[in-house]
């Protein structure tokens, strides 16, 4: 008999449990945000994210093109920075990749990631290519900040509003009309691209931290909703200490979404992830101030109370509040 | 009859040539160096590197434990950096990784990574950890450095003096003992942990920029010998339009590899990579002046030359002038 327990793997723990036993070898100022914040100078800091991107987890040929594999790639990254508030100044991209993988590949690949960089003033700065079983790309990508700047998801207080700053579940029903075309058999041509774009081609919103910079708040916290709009409100709650009132019928939800029941396009919306806006919790005088400011589709959804629960709330009485959690979000193991 | 040329893929450019089709997405500037040079500030630089390892291609279970493999990857970016001559800040690890692999060999991993980056006063400033078939360890290190202070390999000059560093060879010699344990049964304990040592737990040259820093010689070219001290030579001498007289007999190669033929010591030497020391042209008086603040084993072994060729001369005129070409050296696809 071999009593031995079984030694504890990477898919008992998953990412989230994973990244928190790693968290004791990083300084634990630096653990907990979208990205690093390093001072680098009086008034200066340098922030810095990473994010990996492999094939048949992150993206598969059945829905995703190398161009947009690679703008993806550079989105993903960028968001984290226009999340902790900051300005890019580069990246890197380390691929690893099959010998029989066609030279054309990594160059729609890269074309996808320098024409994602050019609309937001940034550039490759250094690259690493070897060979792999599999392909892998994993992209760092800095910015500066000035420290006052920063937005942390530990910032939020009782009272603030919750501002989204844009439609939620259209890159999960972008997703859906390219595994399942005939679902959106009813939608407009126009609808139709709008929704594949918003999964292909997700915008970060590094309009938000120059938009911010005018306001001068103060103080404002957030992440962006790349795992989900409920990930991203119960992340903040949880590094602040607090709990959320969020108004269901204030959750922007893209129009060609009442294709479907409302529970599926609620559910898409909280949880169907990559959408790749900002979830922030400020002062309400601030969050009213740069609504108009935003595009169409972002919204005050809610506001930040004390305690820790995160309720779900339907103004008109039909259904009842809900807490929502963390379990039925994505999770990568 | 399908008469189509078939496509070109990763394999048939190697991996020089799929980085030289890459060039064409970044910034000209940045390209060509072990890292990226980007001005952040009046007189700051911000240096920034990126390298990828994978599981059966850049180390094996057989001859790599995980704080090795943790050790190994700190110090291949750390070298970069000391190959521009800059300053470690911090680096960020990407880590893709099969879910069945044991919580505890990601724990090693990072405590090798934080052990190697403790002599260097870095630390880990994020990170992403994701599910992969294959395990993939993706780090960006960056430091910082003054402008005037960037070390380049296109900055060699006709009379420049080449010094290396260190050794070469003992990290080739101590992956053999590892693969073939026989080899080294001559070798006395001390000589056989240095090798593998060299091998497993390689020191990035981080003082040599320091050093250099207080002698403030102007200009300085260079990169570290990772893919071998042949190819740190042909490609400084490429990236500047020089050629190259490297004297067989100053070459530095440990005392144990005279247990080898002298001819499998110097291709070793020449070819083994992966010893992770600086090759530097610069004016003879500093070479002179720099050679004495390093420690035993650093060498002038040749000088910079007008043209383009890299000769290997043997003095004793034993062995025939022979040119090094770059077709023996590391290739990674």
């Amino acid at each position: 008999m071999n009593s031995k327990p079984p030694a504890l793997k990477v898919e008992d723990l998953g990412e989230q449990g994973v990244l928190e036993r790693l968290q004791r070898f990083c300084p634990a100022e630096l653990v907990g945000d979208d990205a690093a914040v390093v001072a680098t100078a009086p008034g200066k800091s340098l922030v810095i994210t990473t994010d990996v991107l492999v094939d048949g987890v992150h993206f598969s040929d059945r829905t995703t093109s190398p161009a947009d594999v690679g703008w993806r790639a550079a989105a993903v990254n960028l968001s984290d920075l226009a999340a902790m508030g900051a300005t890019p100044v580069g990246l890197t991209v380390g691929l690893s990749i099959p010998g029989d993988v066609p030279i054309t590949w990594i160059e729609q690949l890269y074309q996808g990631l320098t024409d994602c960089l050019q609309q937001y003033d940034t550039v490759i700065v250094g690259g690493d290519v070897c060979r792999s079983p599999i392909i892998t790309v994993a992209i760092a990508a800095f910015g500066h900040i000035s420290p006052e700047q920063v937005i942390r998801r530990s910032a939020a207080q009782p009272g603030d509003a919750i501002l989204v700053t844009g439609v939620h579940g259209a890159s999960r029903a972008g997703l859906e009309l390219l595994l399942h075309p005939s679902w959106g058999s009813n939608l407009s041509k126009t609808e139709r691209h709008s929704l594949i774009q918003a999964h292909q081609r997700p915008k970060p919103r590094l309009d938000v931290p120059l938009l911010l910079g005018q306001l001068q708040p103060g103080r404002v916290a957030g992440m962006d909703s790349s795992d989900g709009l409920a990930d991203a409100v119960l992340q903040i709650c949880r590094a602040s200490g607090v709990g959320a009132r969020i108004e269901r019928s204030q959750i922007p939800i893209p129009h060609a979404l009442a294709l479907t029941s409302p529970e599926q396009a609620l559910e898409w919306a909280l949880y169907g992830g990559e959408d790749f806006e900002l979830v922030l919790a400020l002062p309400p005088e601030i969050a009213l101030s740069l609504l108009p400011q935003l595009e169409q589709g972002a919204a005050i959804i809610g506001e930040i109370v004390v305690g820790t629960e995160v309720q779900l709330i339907d103004e008109t009485g039909q259904s009842p509040a809900i807490a929502l959690s963390l379990s039925q979000g994505f999770q990568h193991f």
